[in-house]
This record gives C-alpha cells, sequence and structure tokens, in this order.
C-alpha cells in the first residue's frame, strides 16, 4: 500500500443535502481525513423513484466520486442504502459503507427492553429496511416504525425550534412512545437536525440513534482494517459538488454541515455515469 | 369542425397530484367534458430543475396528453406554466392553458386597494412569474409575495385542520397580513386543500384566488371561442395517469380531487415523449 493511497479522500454521496449530516459526523470521527461530497440536488427525491433508477442514479454517483480518486465511498442516503449496496459492491472495488447496517447495528447495541423504535422517510419505512436490517441481527428485537414525512420540510426549513415542529413530532411520535422502546433509529439524514425536539417529545431515557455517527464509526474501522487510514497531521479538506444548486442551498447546507461551505461546484447530471 | 372533434377530451398535467385540484374545478365549471390527466409523479418536483428540463419534461407530458386525442391542454403546474408555455405553444397546435395569467387576470379583476399577495413554492416565488404577470395587466397594483414551503407536504399529509398547520399558517402569513392586501392568490395547486386554514388565518376579508378556477373559466372561454365545447348531456369521464405510482397516492389523490379515483395507469417514463 503506498502512501498516497491512504491521502486520498472519502467519498459521500446522497440524493441532496441531508448527507451533509453525515459528512458533519464523519468529519468529527475522522477530522484528519479529506472528503469528496456529492449531492444529487437535481434527481432528489429518490424515495419516489422506482428500484432501477435508484440503482442507476448510485452507480452513476459512485463513478464520479471514483473519478475523483476516493479510497472508500459512503452512501449517505437511506433509500438509496437500501436499495444499491448490493450492486455498488460489486461494482466498485473500494468499500462501501451505507446508512442502514451501521445504524442497525447500533440500535442493536443500545437497547436493553429489545424494543427499538425507527422514524423515517414513506420510503424508507415502507421498505422496511431497517426492521429487516435489526431482525437478522437479532429476531427477538421489537421494531416499531413509523414515517414522518414533515421532518424532512422542517428541517430544510431550519425550524428546528419552532412550536409548530414540536406538536409534528408530538402527533408522529405519540404511537412509538406508547410501545415503550428504549431505542429510536433517526433513519433519515435529516433528522439529525431536528433531534433535540425528537429526543424531547420521545423522552430522556430513549437513545437516539444517528446513523451518520454509526457509519463513521464503520468507515474508520474499514479503513484501518485495509490499511488506508490517513497519516496527515492537519485536519483534513472537504470538497462539496452538487447537480443542481437551489435559491437556499447555501443557507440549508450550512445549518446541516454545522460549518461555512466556501466553494460548491455544480455538476451537470448528463456528464455523470460517463 | 366535427362532430368528433368536440367529444375529444382535456387534457391536463402536472409535475404530481397537485393538478387534480385543478381537474376537481374543470369537472365542476365543465362538468360534461372528458378528461385526461398525467401527473409525473416520477420526476417532481419540477421547481428545483433547470428550464431546459422543465421545458422538456413539459413537451413530453403535452405529447403523451396528444397522443391521448385531446382537444386542448391545461398546464396545472406552476413551474411549468411559467417556464414551459410559450414552448408548448409554439410546438402544439391545441390550445395551451396555464396557470399563471388566469389566476394574475381574476386577482387583478378582484382587488380594490390593489394590493395583492402570492403564496408558492421557493420555486414559483423566486421566478416572479405572478408579480410579473400582475404588474403587465396594471403596473399600480402591489404585489407582496412569500414562499410557503410547508404547505406542500402538510397538504399531502392531509393535515387541513391541523393545529400545527395553523400555526405554520400564521408564521407565513404574517408579513402579508401586515401588508394589508385584499386578495390572496393561492400559488401553488396544493394549496386549495389548505384553504380553510388559510382563509381563517389570512382573514375573511381577503379574497383567495384559485388558480384552477380562473383557469378553468379561461378552458371554457377557449373552447366557446374555438367552437370545441362538448354536446353531450351526460357527465363527462376521467381517465388518470402518472409515471409512478406512490404507496400513498390514492388516498392522497382522492382528497386532491374530491372524489374516488377508479384506476389509474402507470406510464413508463421512458416511453413519454416518443
Amino acid at each position: 500500500m503506498n502512501f498516497m493511497e491512504k491521502e486520498k479522500p472519502i467519498g459521500v454521496f446522497d440524493s441532496g443535502i441531508g448527507g451533509l449530516t453525515v459528512v458533519k459526523r464523519l468529519m468529527s470521527v475522522l477530522p484528519k481525513e479529506s472528503i469528496v461530497y456529492f449531492g444529487d440536488t437535481a434527481r432528489v427525491p429518490y424515495g419516489s423513484k422506482s428500484n432501477e433508477t435508484v440503482i442507476e442514479y448510485s452507480v452513476q454517483n459512485t463513478k464520479f466520486l471514483i473519478q475523483k480518486n476516493v479510497k472508500a465511498v459512503v452512501v449517505a442516503c437511506n433509500t438509496a442504502s437500501s436499495i444499491a449496496l448490493n450492486e455498488l459492491r460489486k461494482q466498485f472495488d473500494v468499500p462501501v459503507i451505507g446508512m442502514i447496517e451501521p445504524g442497525a447495528e447500533m440500535a442493536v447495541h443500545q437497547t436493553k427492553n429489545k424494543k427499538i423504535g425507527v422514524i423515517g422517510t414513506r420510503a424508507t419505512i415502507a421498505n422496511k429496511a431497517y426492521s429487516k436490517a435489526i431482525k437478522e441481527i437479532n429476531p427477538d428485537i421489537e421494531v416499531f416504525e413509523k414515517a414522518c414525512p414533515l421532518f424532512v420540510p422542517l428541517a430544510e426549513e431550519g425550524w428546528t425550534n419552532h412550536k409548530a415542529t414540536y406538536e409534528i413530532a408530538e402527533e408522529y411520535l405519540e404511537e412509538l412512545r406508547e410501545k415503550e422502546i428504549d431505542t429510536l433509529v433517526l433513519g433519515c439524514t435529516h433528522y439529525p437536525i431536528l433531534a433535540d425536539v425528537i429526543q424531547d417529545v420521545i423522552g430522556k431515557n430513549v437513545k437516539l440513534i444517528d446513523s451518520g455517527v454509526a457509519s463513521s464509526e464503520v468507515v474508520r474501522e474499514e479503513l484501518r482494517r485495509i490499511g488506508l487510514e490517513t497519516n496527515s497531521a492537519v485536519p483534513g479538506n472537504a470538497f462539496f459538488y452538487v447537480s443542481d444548486i437551489p435559491t437556499t442551498f447555501k443557507q440549508v447546507a450550512e445549518l446541516f454541515l454545522g460549518k461555512e461551505i466556501k466553494e460548491v461546484v455544480k455538476v451537470d447530471v448528463s456528464e455523470l455515469g460517463k
């Protein structure tokens, strides 16, 4: 393994900007690593698209990251993680880390009463990706899932502390509270933005699982295992690419990332996957 | 003009399901006419896409409707109306009716104090389509625009009477209330679903303009002008096509349409525009 291999960046893609919460976690867990982010903002959302299309787009996005010379790829999108991971692992040689397995694993480790809640978009909840992953690790665990479609637009509005957000959370989480879960998986990369509200409403005794934290830990283990951790002594760089730049991109992206984004480069969708 | 021409259906397309509120109005204004609806649910939303892409998709959708033998096309999508109308009118011989001009026209007729509010998605408000159309009719009118991004997901959740919806409406509409508008354009086809809340919050003295009603009136005038009103004595039929069928499609679509949808046919996106 030569020196240069270790200094390659980690690639991260998402259907939009939600994956920036994962980048934030990666930066905190692996501060010396450099990151290349691609947000497919022109083709968001993936949740309403066919499996075939989600796989096609995920392959294109991964090719783009590979062209940027990344040493590993993080699929920072729950929909793409649940649908495209096997295909990406088949087609590409670099390690590919998704959201579902690490999040499920961490939740199983956390729960004491074996009652885990999962919240996500309609698509993620409908395909039961987390339930399946959790039951595969331990079939005795009870999993309660609930779609919370308004959480994404609330996060993008930046209403992290609004009275309406509390009321919506009360409505969505009531069922899970009644089930007496002790662990709650934030099964959508937007949700960490609303973590304070969610924690308040679900109760302080429930442990929230941020899949971005879980997957960052898996990335660290994986890089260590294959001997590709950076040797750098200084903080890594981050590069941001998107397929479209919506009006409010900068403001929302910085809320999600938790720091300033100095430059973002727009990539033409028709150039992806070439 | 032969008999058969008059009995052709009216075509309606939208980027998704919002246009069904327009179909509801069309059915009420022109109950004897048949309707073919196409909702591009696989490629929704159009608001975050480039003008070039919105035009390309709009041309494809219109071709699809023309293949279904329609006598007129209603662009029941504010984004496509503001971007693609000229191109559609250039490429197709049938009358093409959008949302913006009829809504602007009706608002100008309604206002007494010459202060009109417009609410819509971020994309519609950013391109100032209604402001421009209103100012073109009467440059003396003051127009106050406000993006209300949470109204679309609230409508799709069916939270038409929820406390959270009232609070969100209070927050969004406060500015417009202070401007003392007497007319408010619902510049998004989803918003009629929330009309009761919006009316309560903005005040009973403000007249709401439903672009679906306005455009239905224009369709009636246009069909009359070109002699293509149906001669049928019985209620028309309605046919529904979509490019994808999301999990909750039927439930949300029926809320928007205000009646049962017996059958919906999925069209493959790759077949569009051929």
